[in-house]
């Protein structure tokens, strides 16, 4: 009990650590982010977001675009408070752009920075992989208690996580195939071992749609950004119910997520959409599970974060199907980058 | 004088870094080595290489492949060395191979294993980007004195490094471009500190051919593997004088490798030759410097372990061209994946 208790206090926080901040010092990444459709769809979302006259906090700002699009867009003030080194960049393309003073750059912390007032809108783009993974989420939701205004707004102003099951035969086979004739040396026996590698930690890729057998479920709805407690994006236990379009090999469940930026805006990763740097996070089954056409699947996915790295995930998937056979528990590590 | 010597006994050893057998515990890297061409290549040399009644020492065997191909070529014995935990694979595939006791598989570091007599042929795949990154040769070259016998041989017997300049200008535009408009932001101030970012650190990528601008410089040629002293292998200091082919802005060096596996047998890293897993290792300049045809590219490249981790290298590149200027001079970290 006491230990339990001293481990908690020991955990880190996502504050704490500092090794994340660097991941985001370079400017490669921002070009990877810049790139992508994510920027334009929330620069859209800004022109239309109402922004003349407000004032804006925009979280973890990176070279500043969004902040400087809000700015355009009329706001009154833009503070832009970054962590990394790359504030620095930002306060470079501000003056550039001849807005330094309406945008204000802030490099530190938001949890540590002091603003000179509460904010009207609340700018982020705080998403990981599968939504939750960096758990920079916890960040802006603290920010929100600190320094937005009653009656204020979040842009995204809702989030949601999506999971389904998807087949991979075609894959599967490959990998058999390979193992089974390495140069003329029958390495079968390997298999299962890089399968149970495999399923050991989700891959972040881009998956077909084709490959996904049935409509998704919605594993997670913070159908409120401006009103939720921290304590809704910190764990995550939801039960999903999904009947098959096809009879299939079940090789694992693909995760994505979608967020409302502003009324009616959605922007979505799942495998039917655009591809976006987020690709699709697969959490591969460590053996295929057949199952036949309009058969339920059945199953429960926990997440909670890492003790050690709040900003992974530990990540539970248990699952199985109607037709009967024992239900099935995968873990995995949703641990990208750290 | 003191703090130099102390320093000196501090370094860590390539045997210290536990971190680099981890790297290579899962199959995946396993598996994009097989699939690599490189594995045909040593598999032919292997068979060509009159190992008949022969006794082989493995170093760092992986999977096994080569040590099985050992046996299979005529082997009397063969000692797979291995300190992974790949080795437990290594050790499966040789049983469902029927060959254990014939192939030994031994896990450990192949400093520290006993062996039961010296070895004929010392056999080891162990070149790393641009040769030496990983700095595994010291490990099959420490193996070499303590277990190879007098007048043994090694596969490879002969391991070269290679230097060339190469032009990108599309790249360097399209860059360009980017930064001057991200989503109506320009954003060029950046550009600059993008392009020093690129330049502090070596890429990993394919190079076309095409945009090598000269013919290549071997900055390093360890011709015989069987008597070269551990200190070749440990810090390098060439030359170069190379002369233009046409008239273009040089972006940058690359550098890549190329062994004797057996007389004859080369295998090659080389932008024109087919693509490998190891790909190619660009050094980029800070700025591009323009040359003349038939202009010379002349400079020097030193090459240290770093201090703190030996396995990585840090690289230096002085350059200049005869038509005149200054000379520059480019720092980089060869530091891939430690």
């Amino acid at each position: 009990m006491v230990d339990n208790q001293s481990a908690k206090r020991k955990a880190p926080s996502v504050e704490a650590s500092d090794g994340y901040f660097e991941s985001y010092a370079g400017l490669g990444i921002h070009e990877e982010m810049l790139r992508c459709r994510r920027t334009d769809a929330y620069l859209q979302a800004i022109r239309s977001a109402g922004l003349a006259g407000k004032t804006v906090l925009d979280v973890g700002c990176g070279t500043g675009v969004l902040a400087i699009a809000c700015a355009r867009a009329g706001a009154r003030k833009v503070y832009a408070v970054e962590a990394s080194a790359v504030a620095e960049c930002a306060r470079a393309v501000v003056s550039a752009s001849g807005l330094t003073g309406l945008v204000e750059v802030i490099r530190g912390k938001v949890e540590e920075v002091e603003l000179p007032e509460r904010v009207d809108v609340i700018v982020s783009e705080w998403m990981g992989c599968f939504l939750l993974y960096e758990s920079m989420l916890d960040s802006v939701l603290r920010a929100r208690d600190r320094w937005l205004k009653p009656g204020g707004s979040m842009l995204p102003r809702r989030a949601q996580m999506w999971l389904a099951p998807f087949r991979d035969e075609e894959a599967a086979e490959e990998q058999k195939a390979f193992w089974a004739d390495v140069h003329g040396i029958d390495m079968s026996c390997l298999a299962p071992i890089a399968r149970a590698e495999l399923a050991r930690r989700p891959e972040v890729e881009l998956l077909l749609a084709q490959n996904v057998i049935s409509s998704p479920s919605c594993v997670l709805d913070i159908g409120d950004l401006a009103s939720c407690d921290l304590s809704d994006c910190q764990s995550l236990c939801a039960s999903f119910d999904l009947s098959s379009h096809v009879r299939a090999e079940l090789h694992g469940f693909v995760g994505y997520f979608a967020v409302e930026l502003v009324p009616g805006q959605w922007l979505s990763t799942a495998p039917d959409a655009e591809p976006t740097h987020w690709r699709h996070v697969l959490f591969h089954c460590e053996l295929p599970l057949p199952v036949q056409q309009d058969e339920r699947i059945r199953g429960r996915l926990t997440m909670t974060q890492a003790t050690q790295n709040p900003r992974c995930w530990d990540v539970v998937i248990s699952f199985g199907v109607s037709g009967g056979g024992e239900e099935r528990t995968q873990r995995y590590e949703l641990d990208v980058r750290c």
